[in-house]
C-alpha cells in the first residue's frame, strides 16, 4: 500500500473520529508530505472545506510554482469543486483511494492533461460505506445532491 | 446598473479597503441577499478564499435544495476553482461583472447547463485593472499563474 495513502487515510480516520465524514488528503512534494487535511463541513459547518481544499488551504499561500510538482492524494475521488481547484493551481498528478462510492470530475482532468490514479483501495471504499449507511444525509449535502436523486 | 451587482462590487471595495484583492461576490435567493464575500487571499492567507467561495461559505452547510433558486453574482468571471463549486451546488445561474479582465470557465459551465449573464461592467473591469497595475504577482498567484506565463 501507498505509503502517502495511507497518511490520506489517517487523515479520514481523523475526522471520522470528530464526527466528521471520513474523506482525507496530502499534498506530497520532492516526495515529503507538504500538506494535509480531511473534510470539515461538519467539524467547521463548512461549504467548502472537502479533503482536497482542505489540505491546499493547510499550505495557505503559494506562487504558482510551488504547485508545479505537487502531487495530491485523496481517498475518495474528486468532486467538481476539488477538480476545480486542483485545475486552478495547475497540479498535474491525482491519486485517486477510490471512485466507486462516488465518481467525481475525474473525466474533466483527464481531458485537460492531469494525471488521475486509481488505487481502487478496500479501506477508503468501506470507510464511505459504513459512513453513509449510517449518515445518508449528511452524505447527500456533501455531494450537492437530494436524498431522492 | 443591477442592484445586486452593485452589492458585489461593495464587498470588492470592502476587500480592497482591508489590502485585499478586488473581487466580490453575493448569492441572491428569491431576490434577496443571502450570502456575501470577498477574495480573502491577503486577508487570511487563503488559497481558496476566492470571493464566490467566500459569499458560499457565509451560508455554511445547506442540502442540495437551497441552492436550487440561487444566483450567484461576480464581479469577475469565476475561476476553475470557483466554476467547480458552482457544479457542485448546482447552481444554475451566474452573473458576471466582466471577463475581459480574466475569463475563468464560462464555457464549462454553458457546456453543463448553467446560464452564464456577462454584465461587462466598466467599475467592476476598473477596478481590476487598477489594482493588477501595482500587484502584478499577487494577481499572478490567485490565479495560478506566474508572472512570465
Amino acid at each position: 500500500m501507498d505509503n502517502f495513502m495511507l497518511e490520506a487515510i489517517f487523515e479520514a480516520k481523523k475526522s471520522l473520529e470528530e464526527g466528521g465524514i471520513p474523506i482525507g488528503s496530502v499534498l506530497v512534494k520532492d516526495n515529503q508530505i507538504v500538506g494535509r487535511g480531511h473534510n470539515r463541513r461538519v467539524q467547521k459547518g463548512s461549504a467548502i472545506l472537502h479533503a482536497e481544499m482542505d489540505a491546499l488551504e493547510s499550505v495557505g499561500r503559494q506562487p504558482a510554482s510551488f504547485y508545479e510538482d505537487v502531487i495530491i492524494y485523496t481517498t475518495l475521488s474528486p468532486c467538481s469543486m476539488c477538480t476545480g481547484a486542483i485545475l486552478l493551481y495547475k497540479i498535474r498528478h491525482v491519486v485517486v483511494g477510490e471512485n466507486k462510492t462516488f465518481l467525481g470530475d475525474e473525466a474533466l482532468l483527464q481531458e485537460r492533461g492531469v494525471k488521475v490514479e486509481v488505487l481502487d483501495d478496500e479501506t477508503c471504499f468501506q470507510l464511505m460505506q459504513d459512513f453513509i449507511l449510517k449518515n445518508r444525509s449528511l452524505w447527500s449535502e456533501d455531494i450537492g445532491t437530494s436524498l431522492t436523486s
